[in-house]
């Protein structure tokens, strides 16, 4: 297992406490290390502050636990849904962060009603349909993911332009090349889900943006030719 | 008196601040020595960046003070009446933090939204009824308390599996089995009121989660057969 | 004049950007020492992080500048005339805080939703008329305090009783026994401001407390027989 | 190129965290030095917090790069025709500060609800108009900075007197005589727009205040007899 990624997952699980993201021990990150199929994930209600590389679980991606001495976060089947049907992603981030969870919570989609979010999302946010009860009953956490990668494919939606999505009842999951990146979405969600809020306050009509915005948007700094930030 | 529970207080008093809870010192945690007896509660008026475990003030049950030179909490026969009624429980903490303190001033119930809430309070968070200008000139602190117990036994509530209420006019109450949970409890009604009032500005019929994921979350934490945490 | 009162002053101006309550240079704090008739208080436009005693400009109540290298706060008339009037108030506060600054500006009074308004604010906290084109072309400061003291009496509101104002069209003040009473209701007044903004999402209809419990939270704080804090 | 004015562009980029403004890298600062017509922005795309002196790309007026190693700011020729139009102003602050952003997303102008926004905006503060998709495809951030001036000259306003403006589907800019005037114009802003959202919640009409009252704050901060501040 690659030991800069489990650093990077550390270092991604504690900048949520840092970037207001969570309460209590409300998410956590996972890396993937697509060399060996491994994934690096934090441990069940651990607090974030007392987290080291040490502490972190390794469990391959049929979920058996192949190192650490804690038990896996209780969202692991979730993120190994991911990995195993998303090839492109290397890291999923989970939070209860207030105002995506709030979308989620009323089953609203969060459409691109401004740059910020065409800069992070291409286009609205979706809401993963409710579990059923047999499937709550049932391996939920598993479920969950399904459900996930069911919502994509529906939309025909490319995991790293859409890298986000709004579990009905619960809330979001946003994922990326890396852990920086997974977070990064994580936080742009929290805030585009802010600014929403009150857009619709201002506004209730406000709905998504001119098509030639998004895309310009989208190109600018995720196209072939983007010429946002320095080109790493 | 068990030293190790007084500086258990302490330092849930004082992450009452550190968790945005309070404001000035409008807040105060207690905790019980089941096997003495002896509640070690909060002074009034005191900081919390002050306070040690020498300013704590011990009483007993019957509202006694038995160690301590200043005067406690003028809620604590608020405190005494749910450890007498509640016997599970081994802490409570008093807040006005904003969010749930609007539900209380509003006297709205606090639904079960989504799963956030889920894992802390079985359904909704229910409101104690107002007092009556005789209770309020009498023993104003007893009778809130008389007022929570009574709210729980009326809705067949077990004091751990809804370990909060809702004060109308007034403010929150929660509890637990330590002034950790207790705490946390606070922390996460804070988050389930500010959490329902984006989802109900988005979603005005956003209405409790179905009782399959209601009950799904309860157990996966606090079940016989939980799995969310260490098994602490 | 009192130097201790200088230092009081210049801690509480300090503490209004701590709390949270004042954004760039949008607020200011004075005390009075009674003995002297002399009034200390924050220069125009200094920033907070360097204000020393040293900073303070002295004024007498006529608002003759009686030491201090600085031009004192533009609302120091404003201050004066309070002082003049309310003879019982040791300090004035002044801020542009977000929420009470709201119903300022939408000249709504702030109502006692619950009793963490009524441990502060004995009823409703008064909106201050408009001034006239003659008043703000005038001496415009003055004309501002002018038309507090006027609203006071008008309500036969004792300033001890109701330490707080909002001033239509700009913001509040505050005042108190000491600049720490004062500073005091300010942070008050913000929070029941919050607080009221989302009851009202929650509970359209929500109007004052029953005046038996606005009266209990007075007196158990307030009142000859007080028992909140220790008794200083 | 003058090397105050660099280190005072660097101090406002990392002003704009310390101060809440901005998420991720969503924002920047530049200055010109009139002298030599040289424009120093923060480059594209870097962390805030390892930001210096070194770092800044210096531009001329035309958009050449003549000093520094990195990409500037994607929206470098925004600012750009921001000062080869608005000859007053010194230096140029982007952000999405959400609450702004929100008005920018709703397409609502700001008007003046209080002597808060008296103080840093004489009047409302306007939405320059979406782009079209010719403008989009075509120079962008160009067209972007054209649309703003546009807006201004259409209502006759005053760069300084007028020191922002809302972008439609975006964000703000906002603008002053040297970064600190430019970064607490941003800061204003979003404050200003935090209060408005509050003041319509709690009442829809309030609409701008008395001329009377906005001359007066205007005035008596910005103009010939100004007597806020210490006359600096």
């Amino acid at each position: 297992m690659n030991q800069e990624l489990k650093q990077q997952v550390v270092d991604a699980n504690m900048a949520l406490v840092s970037s207001g993201l969570v309460t209590l021990t409300w998410g956590n990150v996972s890396g993937i290390d697509r060399a060996s199929g491994l994934v690096a994930i934090k441990p069940s209600g651990v607090d974030y502050a007392e987290l080291t590389v040490d502490h972190l679980v390794v469990v391959n991606l049929a979920g058996d636990v192949v190192d650490g001495d804690l038990r896996p976060s209780s969202d692991t089947k979730t993120h190994l849904e991911l990995y195993r049907n998303f090839s492109e992603i290397g890291a999923v981030v989970h939070t209860h962060s207030p105002c995506a969870t709030a979308f989620s919570q009323a089953g609203v989609g969060l459409p691109c009603l401004g740059t910020t979010h065409a800069d992070h999302f291409f286009g609205e946010v979706p809401v993963a349909r409710a579990l059923t009860p047999e499937e709550v009953v049932g391996d939920y956490e598993h479920a969950t993911g399904v459900s996930i990668v069911e919502r994509l494919r529906e939309l025909e939606l490319n995991p790293l332009e859409m890298p986000a999505i709004l579990l009905k009842h619960h809330a979001p999951f946003t994922w990326g090349k890396t852990p920086q990146y997974a977070l990064d979405n994580s936080i742009a969600l929290e805030m585009c889900a802010k600014m929403a809020l009150m857009t619709w306050q201002l506004n209730p009509d406000a709905r998504r943006i001119p098509s030639h915005i998004l895309n310009k948007h989208h190109e600018r700094k995720h196209g072939a030719a983007a010429y946002y930030g320095q080109g790493k």
